[in-house]
């Protein structure tokens, strides 16, 4: 099945390193820094809407986030949050741009594997600079041809892609955790993908799964090799 | 000279709209903002310091500039800036993302002219997101083969484009406003470039020109017709 494939494109975000669980203690650390304006429950609420609000303008990434931030803290406390912790966002922001690159199990062995094999590339959405950085810090740059970031990964972006690379769908194997972004508008366009779900997924990124099964999905990475053979 | 040409890449910001007038713009906004604390000429001084500072960890766009103007506006007024000012930061921030795209004069003819002559790509820093919506908004996107944001423009980012997209440097011209960006760094690989300076430049993008001058400067972009032939 996966005999074909010309190109193995890897999604970046909780698919070679964890990144969702950095969001998340961001997002209980803004919590706590509201906590007197507001529930819990409703502080983590406002924030999620307002970064789906400001997404086509700001697009996925760290700064879009601290931005939303900023913009709740004022909203929630009606005007009240003290500059000090406005500060204190800027800097969870420049924590989260300074975090260590955790790979996830298996990721250089699998690469390793594949690279000599595959032209391997990364298909990520979020900030060009933040990916660009994880990947140097990774250690994983010499496995891959390139990096492509996109503001999207809808079927359309796909496609675009692929005829920029020449390649068409049937060679092109995508393998990441996100169902939305990395699998089924693969298997719409007539292109594999293997599923790899990390444990968190930002709700943004659940979607209902119509697509009756047409890929693989794996528990760890690395049983990747067996599948590909 | 430009015979031998195959693929043409222009710069966005400054060489086929408008961009650098709107963060003057926005600059001016911050220091009437900020007046009660600092002279005019020390905000304008911390603010180009703090995104120089900055500029590896937001890189170059919009979203980095609005998280430095929030990050000078509570070190200057010393905590006391009010949240409805950073609110009205927010609101700048948001509004240079909604501007129109102004096109500068003769753009669309040019680029007419070439197309159907060369393959023409933008090549651009800055933020994916927000130059993929003012390619969109520009009505140009059906001139160019594809688009390329790269998050630094140096002699090695344009190797490793140059690389991805199988041309060698003596087939690939570039045509830009920033010496520093868009002529320099060709002429130091063996590829050609062509400068249309804008009328304003950002400090960061100031240099001094060592290059002997081995590249055409136009006044107007639309001279590029008679200087190609």
């Amino acid at each position: 099945m996966y005999k074909d494939v010309k190109v193995i494109a890897f999604d970046a975000d909780d698919t070679l390193w964890v990144n969702e669980t950095y969001f998340r203690d961001a997002e209980n650390r803004f919590a706590a820094l509201l906590e007197s304006y507001e529930t819990n429950n409703k502080i983590h609420q406002e924030l999620f809407k307002t970064e789906i609000k400001n997404l086509k303008d700001y697009g996925y990434g760290i700064k879009g986030f601290v931005l939303s931030m900023i913009e709740v803290a004022i909203d929630l406390s009606d005007g009240n949050i003290s500059s000090s912790k406005i500060n204190d966002l800027l800097e969870i922001g420049k924590e989260m741009l300074h975090a260590p690159v955790d790979l996830l199990p298996g990721v250089p062995e699998v690469l390793m594997e594949l690279s000599g094999r595959f032209k391997l590339i990364v298909v990520t959405k979020g900030d060009l600079v933040d990916q660009e950085r994880k990947l140097t810090k990774s250690g994983l740059l010499p496995f891959f041809h390139h990096v492509e970031v996109l503001s999207e990964k809808k079927a359309e972006d796909y496609l675009k892609l692929m005829d920029r690379l020449d390649i068409s769908p049937r060679d092109f194997l995508m393998v990441g955790n996100s169902l939305k972004s990395d699998v089924l508008p693969l298997i719409e366009i007539g292109a594999q993908a293997i599923h790899v779900p990390f444990h968190t997924t930002w709700a943004h990124e659940e979607v209902e799964d119509h697509s009756s099964k047409k890929f693989d999905t794996l528990t760890e990475l690395k049983h990747i090799i067996e599948l590909i053979g």
